[in-house]
Formats: C-alpha cells, sequence, structure tokens
C-alpha cells in the first residue's frame, strides 16, 4: 500500500523516490499520480513527506486534478539551461533536475528511480545529475523494488477496481465462446457469413472491438492460439490461422483500464465440437492440478512454494518441469502465476524462494495459471484465473466462469 | 531510414546501437523488429553488421517471425547467473548481458542504448555493466539521437501505412461530427436518448470504440476540451462536462496502428450551432497562419523557421507568442509542429535552429498546428494536419478534412 512507502524507503536506507516518464502506460507514475494525461512529469517523494509533482506549463490543468503539490517546469527555462550548459542539451536537461532537486531541498541522499520511459536517454543524464549533485545517489532497483513492494499490497479500492476489470473480462470471453458457437462449419472449419474461414485475426477484431465498448484497453494484445501455437506459451497465435474442429485453443485476455490503469489476466483453453483424448487428459490433468494447488494456498507462505508444489504434481503425473531444466519447451514449462495490478506482471514473484517480500498476504492479487504444452504435438492447456487474499487472510477468486474443455458448435 | 543507420553510427563515433524493452509501445524496437508479442528482447546492431534479436525461450515463434538473426536468452541460464553474482540479481542482470555482448564479439567501443522500458532499472544495471565489460561506453542519446534521425525520413511503405491511419482518422472525425450534429438539444445542451447531457466522456467512449472498428489503438486519450479546457492546449477534457452550444471544442486525436505502430495526427476546433464573433475572428485568424505557413513551406529549410515565422505572423495579428516568453498561457503558446511517426512526438522537432538535422527534407513527416488560446475568455482554437514531403520535394497532405468553426446541429 502506498501507506507503506516511508517504512520501505527507510528500511532500504533510501530518502526518496522519484518517478520520471509519461502520465499514463507507466505503472509507477499511474500509481502516484492516478495517471492523466501529461506527456512528461516527475514526482518526488521525500521519506515522510508529501509528494511533489513537476510538470510541463502547459499541462499544469492535468497536474492540479491529481491533488499533488506541484512545481511548474517553466520555473527553470530551456533557453536559460541551455545557456548554463553551452547548448550541451544532456547537460541542459541535467540542470533541470538538478534546479528541481535543490528548490525541494534534497541534495543528499539515497534516491531510488523509477519510470517507464526512455531508459538510454535517462541513463546519461542521471550520470550527468550525478556529477553536478555529488551529495545524492540514484539508484534503480530490481524485481522486488520498494515501488513494487508497496504496490503489491492492495488497498480495498484496488481490490474493487480489479474485481470490476475481471466483471468486463468475463462478459468478453462470453461473447466469444458465443460467438465461435454461432459460426457455420464446413470441412471442420469455422466459416465467415462470407464463406471464408474465420481467422484468429478476426476473433482477435472482436475482442478488442467488445472491449472497447466497456472502455477498456488491450495494450499488450491477446493469444488466441491454435493447434502447435498453443503448446508455445507466449504464441499470441498467428492472424490468418483459420479455426477448426477439435484442436486446443489456448485463450488468455489481459487487457487494463484506460489510460494504462489496473489488469486483470484470465485464460481457458477449448476445443471446438469434440476434442481427442489426449487433450481431454492434458486438460484434466492441469485442472486437477489447479484445483489441488488452490486448495492448498495459506497465508504467509512464499509463492515459489506453490510453483515448487506444481512441479512436484506435474512431475508426479510424468511431465518434465522447469525446476528440472530452465530451458524446457515442453511439459511444464513456465511459472504458476505472477502478481497483477497496474503491471500485468508484478509481485508477488512465483521464483524467490528466500524473498520473504513475495509471500501471500492480505491484499495480494496473484494469478494460478498452470499450463501443459506439447508444442510437437500441436497441443497445449492452460487454465488461469487471479486470486486476493481478503484482509481476513481469505483467497478468493475476484470472479468465476465454467471450466470445460469442449466448446459445443453449431 | 533504417538504411541511414551505419553511416549515422559512423558519423557519431558509435559502434553499435542496442535497444531494449518490450516488442511492443516501444518505437525503438517496434522500428527494429515490426513489433510483436514478446515482453522483453533485446535488439544489437553493429555497424555494417545485421541485427541480432535476443528473446525469451517462451517467445521464440514471435522472434522468428521478425526474421531478425536470433538469439536465446536461455543460453544464460539465470540460475547460473545468479550463482556467479552470489545472489545479487543486479549483478546477475549484468552477467546476461556480459555473456551476450561477448558471445557477439562486442566488448570494445561506443554503445548507444535506446528503448521505452525501465528505466531506473536500466540505468544502475548499465552501470553495472560498464564495469565487467570496460571496454564498452553505453550512452544514451538526446531528442537528436542517431535513431530519430534514421526515423525521420520515411521509406514509402512508412509512408503508406501514415496516409491508411489518416484515412481511419478521417473517418472517425466525420462519424464524430455527423454525431454530434445528430443529438437533440435542450438548453443549448446536447441530450442523449435518456435526456440526460451528452458527456465529453460520452463522445470519447464513442470515438475509442469507433477506433477499435477499425483495429486502432488510441494510448495518448483523445482531446475533447470544450470552453475553457479547450483554452490550455494540454487539457484533454473534463469528462463529465456537458457539451453545449457556442463553445469552442478543441478536438486533437492521435491514434495509432495496434501495438504501437504508426501515429497520425489531427485537430479541428469547433463550436455547435453557432460561434460568438469573438472566436470565429481567433479562428479565421489561426486558418489563415495556417494557410501562409503552409503556401511558405520549403525544402531544406529548418522546422524551425517556421515556428519563427508562425510567431512573426501571430505577432503581427496582437497577440503574444511564446517566443517573447517561453511561459506564456495566453496566445500562441506551443510549437508550430513536430514529427510523427512511431512516436506521436519526433524529429524534425521545430525548436533547434541550429541543428541541420531537423530540416524538412524528402521522406519528412510533421504537422502543422497553429493555435491561440485565451482560458481567461474561455476560449481556444487550433488546426492541424499531417504534413510529408515526397521523393521529388514536394508538400503533401495525408488526407483532407473541411475546416468550418460552426457545426450546425439539430
Amino acid at each position: 500500500m502506498k501507506s507503506d512507502l516511508d517504512h520501505l524507503l527507510k528500511e532500504n536506507q533510501a530518502d526518496a523516490i522519484w518517478i520520471t516518464g509519461p502520465a499514463q502506460h507507466n505503472p509507477p507514475m499511474v500509481y502516484m499520480t492516478g495517471g492523466g494525461h501529461m506527456t512528461q512529469a516527475d514526482v518526488i517523494k521525500r521519506v515522510d513527506e508529501k509528494a511533489i509533482l513537476c510538470h510541463a506549463p502547459m499541462e499544469r490543468d492535468e497536474a492540479k486534478r491529481t491533488g499533488l503539490e506541484t512545481l511548474n517546469y517553466s520555473k527553470y527555462p530551456l533557453k536559460e539551461r541551455l545557456k548554463l550548459a553551452k547548448g550541451d542539451r544532456l547537460i541542459a536537461h541535467a540542470l533541470l533536475y538538478k534546479h528541481i532537486f535543490t528548490e525541494i531541498g534534497l541534495t543528499e541522499g539515497k534516491v531510488l528511480v523509477y519510470g517507464k520511459t526512455d531508459a538510454g536517454k535517462l541513463f546519461s543524464m542521471l550520470n550527468k545529475l550525478q556529477t553536478l549533485l555529488p551529495g545524492l545517489v540514484f539508484h534503480g532497483d530490481m524485481e522486488d523494488s520498494v515501488l513494487l513492494q508497496a504496490m503489491a499490497t492492495k488497498e480495498p479500492e484496488e481490490l474493487e477496481r480489479i474485481r470490476e476489470m475481471g466483471k468486463v473480462v468475463m462478459a468478453v470471453v462470453s461473447r466469444v465462446e458465443n460467438f465461435l458457437a454461432s459460426q457455420t462449419i464446413s470441412n471442420e472449419t469455422l466459416l465467415k457469413s462470407n464463406q471464408t474461414p474465420l481467422t484468429i485475426g478476426d476473433v482477435k477484431n472482436h475482442i478488442n472491438l467488445w472491449l472497447a465498448e466497456y472502455g477498456l484497453e488491450n495494450p499488450e494484445d491477446t493469444i488466441f492460439a491454435i493447434g502447435r501455437d498453443s503448446g508455445v506459451p507466449h504464441s499470441s497465435g498467428t492472424l490468418n490461422d483459420p479455426i477448426t474442429l477439435g484442436q486446443t485453443i489456448v485463450f488468455d485476455i489481459f487487457p487494463c483500464e484506460k489510460g494504462g490503469g489496473y489488469f486483470y489476466d484470465f485464460t481457458r483453453t477449448w476445443c471446438l465440437g469434440y476434442a481427442s483424448q489426449e487433450a481431454q487428459s492434458l486438460y484434466n490433468q492441469v485442472k486437477s492440478v489447479y484445483q489441488q494447488v488452490v486448495s492448498e494456498l495459506e497465508i504467509g507462505k512464499n509463492a515459489a512454494h506453490f510453483q515448487n508444489r506444481t512441479c512436484e504434481l506435474f512431475e508426479g503425473l510424468g511431465h518434465a518441469t522447469i525446476r528440472q531444466d530452465p530451458a524446457i519447451e515442453a511439459g511444464y514449462v513456465h511459472s504458476l502465476g505472477h502478481g497483477v495490478g497496474l503491471n500485468i506482471h508484478e509481485k508477488p514473484w512465483f521464483s524467490r524462494k528466500d524473498d520473504p517480500s513475495n509471500e501471500l498476504v492480505p491484499g495480494s492479487v496473484f494469478t494460478v495459471e498452470p499450463g501443459l504444452y506439447y508444442p510437437e504435438k500441436g497441443m497445449g492447456v492452460r487454465l488461469e484465473d487471479t486470486y486476493f487474499v481478503t484482509p481476513q487472510g481469505q483467497f478468493e477468486k475476484f470472479v468465476d466462469y465454467p471450466m470445460n474443455l469442449v466448446l459445443p458448435v453449431n
């Protein structure tokens, strides 16, 4: 939670966080400002002090709406900075921040830096700024960052927004299911009204349209992968592929609120019309492992415990797993899940058994998504729902949706 | 053009470019790979050599589709790197790149770094990598970067894609115009079928839906700002505001191809039903300056020349301009335009009079968007089209759309 930031900063011997970049599609900035239409902004928050938002003059109204204290870049005109920098734009850019940090009285200590932005440019600018403000140490931390630790425990208002996302995703998934079931079929292939094959691309276009109807964005695309593609977990599907009966279809959908807000993540695997015995058997195994792991979820346990347990269960069923070989491409080849929030992937991580900051605690939001992949057999199965932990420590699925492999068709 | 990269690198005494981050919504990566569904990738291109794409094992199919030479991260398992790094994840991360650069034989020289990604983390990792590969110098350049210079001159295929975007944008703008004109009106306010006021938010929802129908994304939102908001160039509009007659509405729309591809940028200013004399007079002035500047566009001239000329013209009409005071909030307060491509804002820049890389040349794509803003009077006017320079040096608007201030209503 945001209120954890101060003690997390202290625990990490840091004196401030600094978030830079645009206000949208930049999770750290959305977290601190709520988003809004700012092409470039900076939020600086010192330990035990309020966050300050630095903004461009043209974006002053958007800046005001955040409710944060504001500081207008126009106080430090580029022209003057360029003069001081003898025309060097990198130095002129660093001078902006020298002025800002000096103005707010932060010239000593450790500053943690966040933001999804032009990373190469920031690298060179920060190294220059380091020489201009030798009392500051800038640091970008890794996947267990202070900010991601705060973001990992959601407040009730955040949980409600994610649940709303889940409801809309279920509505869209249901429309996809009905849409597929209502197509005409010839030669085991779904046909459009013009009698040409319905393609993966057609289905994705419908999904995007339906998501837009509900006001959502789909920045990461949708996975709608059939046959061999379904056997490669991150294959998003081949747009021109026709949709045929009896093939496994992995349908993984993960849109977010408009402007880069909260995500929801959900997967079902379907076979249209019928399934081979082998596909049905894989499906039953994935479903049983899913149910077993969910039944064992326990507060205070490290997420990695459940990844390990999933490997154990799949190995017991005779499948190779990623804990045996990280480069594996057949069997159980990925992680059981990941945290979900303003990032589609965030803490808790399911691969850090030694790190207590990945324990499941009240406010945790994460996916459970076991899967089995056999690309050479042309099939894959994954089942995924997004879960959270209530303030009372109960594990709950945000929204429910049936788990059936075979979708009846016309 | 991409084919300029080698000589631009040489001119800048650089030995390679390195692009990192996701494959979508990351303009440098989209430029080099064409996009695709990769959550993390690296493209390294040495002078006079082919680009190499490094990718995650699960994303091997997406990587193959780019047609680039590929290198799988799985060659350097995290487990082994963590062991070497004694558990330090930052060092383990830097070791991945040490291995990659060593494998491709790039251990000496200057490497330009690009990518829209987690910038703080990259900062710390690069400084660590610097110590592991002391023969390399990493550098992130500014707004006149080598990559942006290459991207600034579009190939015919890129121009065609931008023109297609323009056609779709015109179709959506026309639908918005018809939609507004067909609402019922009471008390000078547009009403929905349920007799409640039509809001800015309603209009934006329709815009997003129509854009999705054409398969576009709208990651940067739309500006649909009325009254005082229209007098603040970057105000995107207040969602709950009703839409009333006689107020200036600045409608600035700038969607991109799915996955973060090419943008188009377009603005019209409308008053529904009628316009005040003052608004009409501002409109006529902006339109005349627009036409004058377009008539003067000339190949080989620096874009900044036309910003200067626009200030001159507006000053001649009695308005304050940004060249007189960079912090100005009333009058002509922004730049005449900007380049457009995989970034909504890119080269040519209109503010660098001394930099020949901002000259208008064949392949340049840029907006022309003069405007006048009087927030205290509750009005603003901006008119914008996207232009390009043909191989023969002619200036052309991609697509046309009428310029009329007053939209007749029911």
